[in-house]
């Protein structure tokens, strides 16, 4: 059955691969399926066909046949359930890496994406630069106990799993920062997962949708 | 084998059941499990000893023999997956169920838990009453999506599942604000989690750990 997944038609990233479509990019590529990509547009996102789809108008989705999924946590576990490549075999360390999982969308993402929230919302607001070391904070508590964990191992638990992949992507998200550069243990964690042959895969294909639209 | 999770000594939630442990709790007794409460004070949750369990220094854990886990979304889909009522057995109806668990993480809870941090970190700043609007407004458009699409169904997907249990949780949160009254599709589908009998046990068992500690 074709696998059919849902990103920006325009995204805001200008093609740095951080929307979440990247995510299920990045595990259909170590899992080896294909995927066909339909782009949406912000106005379309927000009309009934695509918030059937996705309650809370954002993307990705995922359809193949009937199933229909939103999430990109749902929709990587879903993946990694179903091919192998993504979770270890043993079932005490499957549970391990899907609350590893579950910690990087639920623990690690949040005071991340929070600070971009106040950049967008906030950033003309006379309180905004005031605020930033309550919202860095947040964020270092986060990766210093996170840099800690993983300490000199490569991946969070074991083998590269889809928690690594998750974890990464959250990360990611502080390129540019001027937060990250004090943690070296975590840029080499996200340098091992760049250099993954699925996720450079993963990434040209959303750069492309990119490139397309600047000709 | 023994379950034991591990819960605040002094919850700061004063036994509302808002802490992380009463999802687990939840589960375990809609599974019908047995399991033991190890509490834990705020100094030791930033221990050594409780962060080889819990990187990040919070509660509830989960252990069961040789496993360890953590996060509640990971602890709560771990039970799922072991023991019959909270996930559909259609393959395609239980992918969609651990969808909406992330949901309820991952889009749902942030944007809630954002305006308690805001109360806790931030109330005395002078800017907090100007970001009110800010943060509820983030807060009223998931519920306005979520109310939207729950509708006039009981549960977010046929049958109650671990994910409505989440998502009961998550709205919990908003008990007490003036928030919640504007969506009464969504506090009727509060008061239908509540209503089970696997809720007021795990509720009354959290509780008689707040109550213990006040004589």
């Amino acid at each position: 059955m074709t696998i059919t997944i849902t990103a920006f038609e325009s995204s805001p990233d200008r093609g740095r691969g951080l929307a979440r479509d990247m995510r299920v990019r990045w595990a259909l590529e170590e899992v080896g399926q294909p995927y066909e990509v339909r782009l949406v547009s912000f106005k379309a996102m927000k009309q009934p066909t695509h918030l059937a789809l996705q309650p809370f108008g954002q993307i990705p989705t995922y359809e193949e046949g009937d199933l229909a999924l939103f999430e990109s946590g749902g929709i990587v576990l879903h993946i990694a359930e179903h091919h192998p490549g993504l979770l270890p075999e043993d079932a005490n360390a499957r549970a391990r890496a899907i609350t590893w999982m579950f910690a990087a969308l639920s623990t690690v993402e949040p005071p991340i994406v929070e600070r971009e929230a106040a950049h967008y919302a906030e950033r003309d607001e006379a309180w905004h630069e005031a605020r930033q070391p309550i919202l860095k904070g947040r964020i270092r508590d986060r990766l210093d106990q996170l840099s800690d964990r993983l300490g000199d191992a490569d991946w969070l638990d074991g083998a590269f799993s889809a928690a690594d992949l998750l974890m990464v992507t959250v990360l990611r998200r502080l390129e540019g920062s001027d937060i990250l550069g004090d943690y070296p243990t975590l840029s080499a964690y996200i340098a091992r997962g760049q250099a993954r042959p699925a996720y450079k895969r993963a990434f040209d294909a959303q750069l492309a949708v990119f490139t397309a639209t600047q000709k």
